[in-house]
C-alpha cells in the first residue's frame, strides 16, 4: 500500500475546523450557538450580481480566457481607478478566489525552502498556502496592546534570513482589524527595497474602514516592481461562493509567471465573472457597498462597547475589516473554545470563538486570545458578548489557581 | 528589484499557446482558420444545467462546504453508481475543475523531487501541474503504430526509479483517443501493486467511447488503496466554464489529505455545483449525453475516413475521447503548424493543429505528429482535412531534401 506524501500528511487542519464537530454536536443537542468564529458575511449578495448570472445569454459554457473575461478585466480596471489604484488590464489576472491569488503570489515570489515575512497574528490560510508551496512563514509578532500595529524597521529586519523573499500582510487586517498608516506602509517599503523583497498586500477588506481610508501598496511608486496586490470579491460583495479574486502587479516578470500559472489551470469560473461584471457596471454599486459598510461600522461600535464590559479584556477598537483579536483572562484559548461548546450553557445558549493560537506561527503565542468576527446583527452581538463574559467567569473557575 | 522564483520563471508555456498570436494575426488579416487544435466542445450546455443555475434561490452566495455541497455529492454518487463505480460521498471531493483534481492527486501522492510515470503522448497540462508541484513526469513512450496502447510490464518497469510514486494516465485518452483494455489496466494494477505506486486515472472522457465501454480504475478491487480517480464535467456536459471536477479514492489517507487541501482553498464554485446537481437530477440526463456521444461518434468516423486520404499518414482509428494523434510526412510539427498559419493559404482558408511535441516529455519525440480534435461539424472536418492534405504538400516543398 503506497504512503501519501509527507507534504500532505503534515498539512495542518485549522483550530476552528477542529471545533466544528463539537459545535455540531451541541447544536444537535438543542444548544443555541452564537457564531463569533465565522468570517462568512450574512449580507445578501447584491441583486445586480445575481441578475448578471441569471440573465446571462450562454449557449456553450466554454472556458473563459485564463486571465479573465475582457469585460470583467475592464470593469475591474474602472473599479480600481475609482479607488485611485492605477493598474492596467494587462497587469491583473482574475483568480479562483483570493486563495488562488495568494498561491500565485507565493509561487511567483519564492522557491521551495524560501521564507516570507508576515506580521502575526495573520489569516490562518496563509499557513496552508505556504505549506503547499513548500515555503515557511517567518512571523513578525505584533501585540494587542499596540493595536497590532507594526514594530520598528529594525525589529522587522532582525527576522530577515538569506531565504526571505517577500513580506505578506492583510490591510485592513484579518484577524486584527488593524489598518496600517501611511507611515507603516512606508516602513514596509523601506524594508522591501533595502532587502529586495516582494510586498504581497492582501487588500480584500479595502472598503471595510471605519475612519479614514486604507492605503494600497500601489500608492507607493517606489514599490512598482515589488508590489503584488491580492484581492477578492468574497467579503466586499458577499459573494464567497463565486470564487473570484484578483492578483495584480506592475512587475511584468511577476505577471508573466502568473499568466503561465493561470494557463496551467485553464480558467476562472465564468458565472462569478458574469456576476461581478454586472455588479461593477451597475452605477449604484457604490451605494450597495456603502450601505453594507455602514452596517459593519455600527456592529463594530456595538461590539467594542460590549467587549469593554468584560473584566480584564485587552483590545483596541478595530479600525477595519470585521474582526477583533481580544486578549482574555484565560490560560488556554483552545481549551476555552472547547469549554464554551461542551461544558458551558447559559439558559440553553453559548458562543463560539476562534482560538487565537491559530493565527500565530510562533509556538505558544495567542494562547490567551480569541478572534471575534462581527457578522451578526447588533442585538445578537450584545447577547453573544454577555455569553462570552459569563463563559469566561465559568471557565476561570475550572482553571488551575495561579502559583502564589 | 526582486527576482521572481526559478520555479515560475521556468514554467513552460504550451506549444499551442505560442501559436495563438499567429492565428489571431491570420484571422485579423481575413484568413479563415479551421481549428483542429482546440479541446473546447462546441455542443450547447444542457438546458437543465443552465436552469439549475438560473433558478437557484440564493440570498447570500456563501462558501459551499470545502468538499462540495451535499446535494452535489449525492447526485455524483448516483451518477457513479449508474456507471457501476462504487464510491461513497465520503470518498469524493468536488474540485475546481479537473485541473485542481490533478494537483490534489499529485500533491497527495508525491513529495518535491519525486517522479510519476505517465504514458506519452499525454495531456500537456500534466506537465504544468507536475512542474508547479515540484515533481517530474517520467514518460513511458507509446507509438502511433500500436494505436498508443501500453507496452509490456517489463518495459514499464524499466522506467521506475527510487522516487517513482505513481502512474498517471487518461483513459479514454487525450490526446491519443486510445481506450485501454481490461488487460492493459490489469498490467497497470500489477505494476502498481508490485512497486507501491498510486494509480491516478483521468476518466474525464468516460462516456466518449465508440465501441464497448471504458474500464475504470475503480473496477479493480486489488487497487482499493492505490486508485485515485480524477474526473471533470467540462467535456461530458460541455460546461468547461463551470470549473467543476471530482477527485475520489477509497484510500482514507488520500482523502484526508485531499480534504485538508480542499479546506485550505475554502470551496469550489457554487454555481457550477448547482448546475451539475440539476443536470444529474434530471431523469433525461442520459439522453443528453448519449445524443452528444452519437454526434462525436459520427465525427470520429468522418474524420478518420478523411484522414486516410492523406498520403503517408500513420494513425489508428481512435476508440475514445475526441482526439487523434496522427503521424505525418513532415520533419518538424512546430514549424509545420506555424507554416499553416503564416505561409499557407488555400482560397483564403487554412487549418490549425496542435504540434505533437507538446504532448511528450521525451525530447525530440512527436516531431512528425499533430493532435487533431474533432469538435467541428462533419462538413467542416472534411474541409479541414482537405486543407491539411494540401498544407502538407505545400510544406513538403519547403523541406530540405532527405539525404540520399
Amino acid at each position: 500500500m503506497p504512503n501519501i506524501s509527507k507534504r500532505t500528511a503534515q498539512l495542518p487542519a485549522s483550530p476552528i475546523r477542529k471545533l466544528t464537530p463539537l459545535a455540531q454536536a451541541a447544536e444537535a443537542a438543542g444548544k443555541v450557538i452564537y457564531h463569533l468564529n465565522i468570517g462568512q458575511p450574512d449580507i445578501p449578495t447584491p441583486r445586480s450580481f445575481m441578475d448578471g448570472v441569471k440573465t446571462a445569454d450562454i449557449t456553450v459554457l466554454s472556458y473563459s480566457p485564463s486571465r479573465g473575461m475582457p469585460a470583467t478585466l475592464n470593469a475591474l480596471h474602472d473599479y480600481y481607478a475609482e479607488h485611485k489604484i492605477e493598474v492596467s488590464t494587462d497587469e491583473m489576472c482574475v483568480t479562483i478566489g483570493g486563495s488562488e491569488a495568494f498561491t500565485f503570489a507565493m509561487k511567483a515570489a519564492t522557491d521551495p525552502g524560501d521564507d516570507i515575512l508576515a506580521p502575526e497574528p495573520f489569516y490562518p490560510n496563509y499557513r496552508g498556502y505556504a505549506y503547499l508551496t513548500n515555503i515557511r512563514i517567518n512571523p513578525i509578532t505584533t501585540y494587542a496592546e499596540d493595536g497590532f500595529h507594526l514594530p520598528s524597521l529594525a525589529v522587522m529586519e532582525e527576522k530577515i534570513t538569506p531565504r526571505t523573499r517577500a513580506i505578506l500582510f492583510s490591510n485592513p487586517g484579518n484577524p486584527t482589524g488593524v489598518v496600517y498608516t501611511h507611515d507603516e506602509l512606508e516602513r514596509i517599503a523601506e524594508l522591501a527595497i533595502k532587502h529586495d523583497l516582494f510586498v504581497i498586500s492582501d487588500e480584500v477588506y479595502r472598503e471595510f474602514v471605519y475612519a479614514g481610508k486604507a492605503v494600497s501598496v500601489f500608492d507607493f511608486p517606489e514599490l512598482r516592481d515589488h508590489a503584488i496586490l491580492v484581492d477578492s470579491i468574497s467579503k466586499r460583495i458577499s459573494a464567497c461562493g463565486a470564487r473570484i479574486g484578483v492578483i495584480a502587479s506592475h512587475n511584468s516578470a511577476v505577471m508573466g509567471a502568473v499568466n503561465r500559472m493561470a494557463q496551467a489551470r485553464l480558467s476562472p469560473p465564468t458565472f462569478g465573472q458574469l456576476g461581478l461584471t454586472a455588479f461593477l457596471n451597475d452605477p449604484h454599486h457604490h451605494d450597495a457597498i456603502a450601505t453594507m459598510i455602514a452596517k459593519f461600522h455600527a456592529r463594530r461600535d456595538t461590539l467594542y462597547a460590549a467587549l469593554q464590559t468584560i473584566p480584564g479584556i485587552v483590545c483596541q477598537q478595530p479600525a477595519g475589516a470585521f474582526y477583533v483579536i481580544a486578549k482574555l483572562p484565560i490560560d488556554d484559548c483552545e481549551r476555552f473554545a472547547r469549554f464554551l461548546l461542551t461544558d458551558f450553557d447559559h439558559h440553553g445558549e453559548t458562543v463560539m470563538v476562534a482560538p487565537g493560537t491559530g493565527f500565530y506561527a510562533t509556538p505558544g503565542k495567542g494562547k490567551d486570545e480569541v478572534r471575534i468576527a462581527y457578522v451578526l446583527e447588533e442585538e445578537k452581538l450584545v447577547r453573544a458578548v454577555e455569553l462570552l463574559r459569563a463563559g469566561i467567569a465559568a471557565y476561570q473557575r475550572t482553571m488551575a489557581p495561579s502559583p502564589a
